[in-house]
């Protein structure tokens, strides 16, 4: 087999290309789910706090989420103090949903393995393919 | 609230301190499922293959589960060559299926909202804290 060929090959079962990089990153996963179950946005200090960042994390992961169009970052006012919005886009919770998709698959694969594993545990028969 | 005190407030609902950064890898993630899903071990060619990366990355990353104690690797002759086996470890299973607690734990935290946010949509109303 060609070296070249290895990405092309359908036996590139566990590959899972599609845990896009930009929200596999777990901070940014734990941005986006917060955002996700907070559809009407959440502000910076709330943020932090669901995720367990600092100011300088959390600037710097929003800002990747920002500029690949996942979150929209907005200053206001709030009872005379100024506030920072963030919300997730139409894009964002679409790639969230597609990432999703992947994970789900990955919990799949790997509790199909386990539950024919403990069946076959102490035989020397192959496991599964 | 002192800024110090971020990391201990309970309200750090989404951040997935579960997700060990040693598997959360996706090359990393990749190579372990596909090692729970053959639990005989597999060859490192069988495992370029599954995981769709060249041999330098399958090296690099082989050596941080190793040294992390999640896969072993040893070196023998199949049909007259040689031949490297990966095989995950007892404790690799264990840190792994940890690891998938907190993955499905973020399916449910996202399905969640999802299916609640669907029902609200078009609506004033809050979205799910």
């Amino acid at each position: 087999m060609n070296k070249r060929d290895v990405k092309k090959i359908p036996e590139s079962r566990y590959a899972y290309d599609g845990l896009d990089r930009v929200i596999h990153e777990r901070a940014r996963l734990s941005v986006l789910t917060s955002l996700v179950t907070h559809s009407r946005g959440l502000s910076f200090a709330d943020l932090k706090q669901f995720c367990a960042l600092t100011d300088g994390n959390l600037n710097r992961h929003l800002q990747v989420l920002e500029e690949a169009r996942l979150v929209t970052i907005s200053k206001g006012i709030e009872q005379n103090r100024p506030q920072t919005t963030c919300k997730i886009t139409a894009l964002g919770r679409k790639r969230y949903v597609d990432y999703l998709a992947v994970l789900e698959q990955v919990l799949t694969d790997a509790a199909t393995a386990m539950s024919t594993d403990s069946v076959r545990k102490g035989t020397s028969g192959p496991a599964i393919a």
